[in-house]
């Protein structure tokens, strides 16, 4: 086959994406509906088969440079994985990766780009496979590990590609130069302009998302030349793993070694990560997981570029609704799905505690809070319903954590243990609201991560939003969620959220959640807060991973 | 006036700049030409008034926090400068430049653009003034003054402007987000998008290039929202303080804080710059000047966006030419210009110590280095010429490395002290060129600042090259001149271009020279070897210096 080929299978798509990151409308190209009418009769059986052929088994990748093999993920649902991976000599591996970078390069952006989007389009064909890694490693519900580890992992990959894709275009290939001289002929060059990859890039998963979060790193560093190592978080692997062989297969296909994309595996006993990321043949990283670790490579992995998604305490504001129910009922999911173990999970919810203004009359502090437990337990009553929305805990910390947590207020609503209809060792919990006041900013301004929020007692809707916007700035957020039918605290919830740096979301009370962005129309972090220092996806997290490299002369 | 006027005025010259960047052929809106017939028959008198007028003055700037004067520039060309500055209270001007940039921030990319553009016509106007300020700060030849202090500043200043507006526009200001739900009614929002600036950002100037290297950061920052302090090196401060006046008058006819753009002077016995690169509320940081200082400010200026562009070896390699004397006259005129003292003058020069081919036979090592110093001297012969191209040493200490420099290598041609015509006190020095073995690493590898340079004797050009590209690689480069008749050869010096990350100029043996660059089509330096972290101007540039924070909602 041409190395084009691919390309021009996918321009069409590509088009639509580049015009989809423009207009930021919905757009997608992979279907998140699950159904066997769109994915095919026997699409979520094969998958289920294929995850399961992995299990107890030796996951196979090309790469240079393996010693043995490496273990240790367990599932939160309590199944047995037992699945071994390829152990690596990074040593070996990275300069052979640095000889593959060549052809790569010089392939140019569109033999790029067409490689990424066939490896995308096979990521959604096995989109069944890759859910069910994704639920068994992460904890999530089958339905969420589909869609957010299938379909919108490859939308935010996708998006990634179209932006990176744009920048590269942007510097045409060659050029003329003319330049008058009066009466004298003009100096005339010719001039070429080569996009030139930053060298071998390195993309560190995280536990709870390890294809959403992994993804649009691995995308953006691949499309513009840079072989890349994923390094997944131990107790995630498999997806990652899953990932990474179908982009083998593809590079191969092309005509590629199919190293370029490669996985180093550790395990939580022998970490690599430090040792990995501050390699001096690695020149791009990008990382999602807590504070401590971002802070610490942004610190010092000084040879790379480091693009970081950490913690925070996102928030919301609740200063007057019209129908307190179905406001209630929109935080009541937000704050059941996936547990709160998503980077988007509101904690920190701020009330006045002489009460809101509702479209029937006023409503007391403790009547909001009880709305909210209420609607919270309501909607976890049916028990099956609640363990799939709900999903299990990924880490026994985050299971404990509720547990240590309980003292630092009243508690509005208290965490229960559920049995997962399919999984009986699964570790399920319902998520925790406490009651503090505003003065107690140490218990609700540190991210307790997992299903932990807290109702906060504010003087008033002015100190509420006064405390998002310094809590935020000095401990970071990705969403902020405002109710109000003030139009004038609307606006000055506009101007807080441009003062921390963070996404506004105003009167969510429907089918769309604080927690949920999506790709090519919602920016997922900022980048102008402590919760990240680059966003999903913008320019600045594509325009670093190249350099342009010209060369004149005269003709 | 409307704030909208100015980008009315302007908006076809930034059109044609935004079309300048995509296709790089020549183009600039600031004549180059100092004719009468361009600028004015009275403009060159009325700059040197104007400029003649700051001398021995003080020189008034709006800024909040001005508790004194500060001095202490003095003219290479030997002149009684002896102007003074306000000197500021930073803890003072800081909090009044954040609290200004609200209303700058909110009036968005076009008002913004249109400001930004009316500086840089004033800036064009008053070319005169500031080219006499660059001349007896920097030293440069008047000729050179006018032409890069000016016009091409001017040029790389708008140049940011188009690159920053282009990625501002690349983000829509509102969107609709229509998601289909099978059956039931869609779900709707609208959203918004806001370009945030980061905060305060400073400019750190060098002495040599008062406003080339000044304009792209204050303009790239100052278009996308955020305020600006320049510090500019204690030795040419005028030019900076005359551009920053001419800015300050445009601010406040457009309605806004003139102090948006401020200047923070010190003087080289109590400089400032450490404690004001460290200021928490300081987000950008430009800086040009040595390694020691970029350096230090990439690894301690941790709230700020670095960008530097810093000190290198820049290197040409002579494998074969068709006609010597061209070349070398070409060479001749790159190594004697303001006496060597671009950061994109050749160092290194590597010639095989067997020779080379040229179109009239064989030509040894010693005839190679004997046509570089025979060019040069002829180049020099007449002396008026000579200075107005030298121009003068800008520091001491250039001066006295000549001296230190001369023990390092055989000397091919000594450095000579010139009087200037007009300025009797002036520190003017011809190029001294030493001849080197290629194993005397150490002695042409570090960066000699100054009109010092080295004809290095290798093995072959295969050994030339590779030792280009080890040493650009380790101590960075902007550029890398090559010249051979042979296709392979220059392939390969791609190849090198590439790997080391450095712009390439091949056979250069007319009107254009290795260490000139054109705004809108040449990228000055890459960000991708130790010379730099950035480039003068690719995207990378500018996409930090703004986050995009968004809000949503349903319609």
């Amino acid at each position: 086959m041409s190395q084009n080929d691919f390309f021009q299978r996918h321009q069409a798509t590509l088009d639509q994406a580049l015009n989809a990151i423009k207009s930021r409308d919905y757009w997608s190209p992979y279907p998140e509906n699950p159904s066997p009418r769109v994915y095919g009769e026997d699409a979520a059986q094969k998958g289920e088969e294929a995850f399961k052929a992995c299990l107890n088994n030796y996951f196979e990748l090309e790469m240079p440079g393996i010693t043995g093999e490496v273990a240790g993920e367990e599932s939160p649902y309590g199944i047995d994985m037992n699945v071994r991976y390829p152990k690596v000599d990074f040593d070996v591996l990275i300069p052979e990766m640095k000889a593959a970078m060549k052809s790569w390069r010089d392939a140019g952006p569109d033999v790029r780009a067409g490689v990424c989007l066939e490896i995308l389009d096979r990521l959604n064909k096995n989109s069944f496979e890759i859910a069910n890694g994704v639920m068994h490693t992460s904890g999530q519900g089958f339905m969420m590990a589909f869609q957010a580890g299938g379909p919108h992992a490859q939308d935010r990959g996708l998006e990634a590609v179209a932006y990176a894709y744009r920048a590269m275009k942007e510097v045409p290939e060659t050029a003329t130069w003319t330049k008058p001289q009066g009466k004298h002929d003009p100096l005339v060059m010719e001039k070429k302009f080569h996009v030139v990859p930053r060298g071998v890039a390195l993309v560190v998963g995280c536990s709870t998302f390890p294809t959403w979060n992994t993804y649009p790193g691995l995308f953006a560093s691949l499309v513009t030349g840079n072989p890349v190592i994923v390094k997944p978080h131990p107790a995630s692997v498999l997806p990652a793993a899953a990932s990474i062989k179908i982009a083998q297969q593809v590079l191969k296909e092309a005509g590629f070694a199919p190293y370029l994309v490669s996985m180093v595996t550790d395990t939580a006993d022998a970490p690599v990560t430090k040792e990995l990321a501050t390699h001096k043949d690695i020149k791009l990283i990008d990382f999602t997981g807590s504070n401590f670790f971002g802070n610490w490579l942004e610190e010092n992995a000084k040879q790379a570029q480091v693009f970081t998604e950490k913690a925070g305490v996102n928030t919301v504001v609740i200063d007057s609704v019209n129908d307190i129910k179905a406001v209630a009922r929109n935080l009541a999911f937000t704050l059941s799905l996936y547990s709160g173990q998503m980077c988007t999970t509101t904690q920190a919810i701020y009330i006045p505690r002489d009460g809101i203004k509702t479209a029937d009359g006023e409503m007391s502090f403790d009547d909001v809070a009880q709305a909210l437990s209420i609607a919270t337990s309501k909607f976890l009553s049916d028990n099956d319903r609640a363990c799939m929305v709900l999903g299990a805990i990924q880490s026994c910390a985050t299971a404990e954590r509720i547990k240590e947590c309980e003292a630092l207020g009243e508690v509005v609503l208290a965490s229960e243990q559920r049995e997962h209809p399919q999984f009986p060792n699964a570790r399920i919990h319902t998520p925790m609201i406490l009651k503090v006041d505003a003065s107690e900013q140490d218990k609700y301004s540190e991210e307790r991560f997992g299903p932990i929020s807290f109702v906060i007692a504010t003087d008033s809707t002015e100190h509420s939003l006064q405390l998002a916007q310094d809590v935020i700035s000095e401990k970071g957020a990705i969403t902020l969620g405002v109710y109000s039918t003030d139009d004038a605290v609307l606006e000055k919830a506009e101007e807080v959220a441009m003062e921390a740096g963070v996404a506004l979301s105003v009167n969510l009370d429907g089918g769309v959640f604080v927690n949920q962005s999506a790709a090519f129309s919602d920016f997922h972090a900022t980048g102008g807060n402590p919760a990240s220092n680059a966003s999903l996806t913008d320019g600045a997290f594509v325009t670093r991973r190249f350099i342009v490299v010209q060369s004149r002369r005269h003709i």
